[in-house]
């Protein structure tokens, strides 16, 4: 990585931030051509991680994630024109206000600068995250799995032609290829404006604990249903199953399921008989084991209560009531994504007040929280910030704004002092 | 500090987030009311701290900034009456979709949680942000100057009082006490949301540099004007005297005179001898000497372009062109304020769209960059950060929002896989 290259990013991400929708559109366009007429050439260069990964005895999930098809290439096409379809993100007028007489203020929205983008080995990552950048205007350092770095190598160098011939500075966009690249931008902050990590929870975590650089993503997914006393139990049973089992190696699915005592004998057996029937691991408690004797339910320790497994597995807890359920939530969660099932309008109501998470749902599965799902179009990653974007990020989360003060002369000493003229702060949009 | 008051903190934040705005009124009308009533005693602990900074020989600026009078105390309180009068930050919905049939997403406006506001030695910053925390919804922990101890006790004491009287915890505000207390809540990234800190350049550059948590504000104000050659001299003169000397002990006072060459002989005559008149220390380029031959011109160094004065000091330098003066300011600026000064409509707009700061200006000065002159209301303070808020930040930088889902039993795996379900994604509002 050469320090040189960050600069000359930061210099274009100037440029690229006032340049017409039409010019980034139009890259985009060019790179959805440049992917279909090139789909041997990655293929091919995706067999050779493929290989690799294959003699390095990868992980079957994360083969699956790392190769690529003439289907996955059509389906990364598709989501360039779909973001393509969406608003300009940028230059939009947000406000604006007459603080005087010929004295207006507007507020723009703008790009942030100079990304930093850390993926996982899913080659896919690179495309959609350079395409979302082009998009909100801006310049991109990107770093993918090193598992995939023949195919991100080729992705990279197609997405460069085409942003090239669109008319665009190839300094927008620049690929890192170690983690000795990774822990050097992390000092960067006075050229790499946002990071957003993606990928294990530790090296997410290692990310947000080593940099002065805001941070844009999660560490940690730690999930809850929690099924009230008037929970319809169809519901409940639906809605605990897919909060768990309909992908269980994702940030959105469910780690911890609360039961309220009132609806435990009758719940329980059901969920519990469906989850292990399809071979999910359960830690439960005490009170859970006294009312479902199976020798295949462990026992919850503390820890488990704050892991999140990624996995087939799932810790259950018995509580006395919806405040005890909050708590547990509040406490033990990771401020991601939490469910109520009730019938009850008030007890949903409390629960979505109180628990301080990104989502908080009723009677709804945890794994909606999504951006795809949420309709935000194009998908950054999940925040569990507390500030600049939570949940979900779409474009949105890429964009910033500016205010614009235009005066014919206007001084402040002429609002100040005994005879100070007053601000009219008129409100025109 | 006990950390067991920052949990505490925490806790009640969340029951303060969905309080109902008429109780967050009451809580700051009754604060009003306590001042109103109060103005002896709070004049009487404020004449101590005024008596040992006296004794401590501190700096008249600094004494007038401590020191509290029956005006200023009004002040407070038609501010206070100003937030009440504000549209409520929370708990408003930002948009509305159905994701499907009977599966609605809302995104509410919310408060972050819990601030950390470090501020400057005037007391009536106490006042104020207090307010400001209970108007959003969040608990604050304060950290005022040692030097206004007395002032900030009493004043918190107040408002402590109104807080619960309102039938609000007073543990949604805590009172620090030392700069040792300062640096152990650097420590909290799990209970606190957001710093604020105000003050000295040197103490929120040490805040940004030792803590994890999100930090709101600026460390420089390095501001500049730029003269282009097409300026209006009258114009140019008003701006550019206004910018350095309306106060210059401020972030949005100009530092640096950027002045096209082609003006030079015209423009800076007149101003140099504005400036040296009202005692102005001028630091200037080798090209300001050779059009103005004036033996108080003093030579400036490479680290003038760097420097913050905050004082009567002005650096000035000629540039050829207004790319020259772009690249000037976004190299060495801080990315608060810039104005341009010019007749010409395409240049206004190329130095407004590349010049890469929270606000830039056109015929305005510098100093117009502030949250009551920009119609905000109440300020938080004014950021430099390129996420969350940018430039003056208002009620709004105090919030965020959190996502509601509304289901009745949906699960994601009815829109997966061969025969999946289409998400409508209407959006309501």
């Amino acid at each position: 990585m050469k320090i040189q290259n960050i600069i000359k990013a930061k210099e274009e991400s100037i440029n690229l931030a006032t340049s017409p929708q039409k010019k980034r559109n139009n890259a985009l366009k060019l790179i959805a051509q440049t992917l279909r007429k090139s789909k041997s050439l990655i293929l091919k260069a995706n067999k050779k991680d493929i290989d690799n990964a294959k003699r390095s005895n990868l992980s079957d999930s994360l083969l699956k994630r790392l190769e690529l098809n003439p289907t996955k290439i059509d389906e990364m096409i598709q989501g360039i024109h779909g973001l393509i379809n969406l608003d300009d993100p940028i230059g939009k007028t947000l406000s604006v206000m007459d603080l005087d007489k010929g004295l207006r203020l507007l507020k723009i929205s703008s790009p942030i600068g100079v990304i930093g983008a850390i993926f996982e080995s899913r080659p896919d990552a690179l495309v959609q995250i350079s395409c979302l950048c082009i998009k909100s205007g801006n310049a991109v350092l990107l770093k993918g799995g090193s598992e995939a770095l023949n195919s991100n190598k080729t992705l990279f160098g197609l997405i460069q032609k085409a942003v090239k011939k669109a008319g665009l500075s190839t300094n927008l966009l620049y690929l890192l290829e170690t983690r000795e690249d990774v822990k050097k931008i992390l000092e960067l902050d006075k050229y790499i404006d946002l990071l957003v990590p993606r990928g294990s929870n530790e090296f997410v975590k290692y990310i947000m604990d080593n940099t002065k650089i805001p941070v844009l993503g999660h560490a940690d997914g730690i999930c809850h249903v929690y099924v009230d006393k008037n929970a319809n139990t169809r519901k409940a049973v639906r809605i605990s199953y897919d909060s768990k089992c309909q992908y269980a190696a994702v940030c959105n699915s469910m780690e911890t399921l609360l039961v309220h005592k009132s609806i435990a004998k009758k719940f329980l057996p059901i969920i519990i008989k469906k989850y292990l029937k399809n071979n999910v691991e359960l830690r439960v408690d005490d009170r859970v084991r006294r009312i479902v004797k199976n020798k295949q339910l462990k026992k919850a320790t503390e820890e488990d209560w704050k892991t999140e497994y990624n996995d087939l597995i799932l810790s259950i807890k018995i509580v006395d009531n919806l405040d005890q359920a909050i708590k547990h939530i509040n406490k033990y969660g990771s401020g991601h994504t939490d469910s109520i099932v009730t019938e009850n309008k008030e007890s949903a109501k409390q629960f979505m007040d109180l628990v301080d998470s990104a989502s908080v749902m009723w009677n709804a599965s945890t794994r909606f929280s999504d951006g795809f799902r949420y309709g935000l179009g194009a998908e950054v990653g999940i925040s569990t910030n507390k500030v600049h974007a939570r949940g979900p990020v779409g474009l949105g989360g890429l964009t910033i704004y500016k205010f614009r003060l235009i005066g014919h002369g206007h001084v402040v000493e002429d609002y100040s002092g005994e005879s100070a003229k007053r601000f009219l702060h008129r409100r025109i949009k």
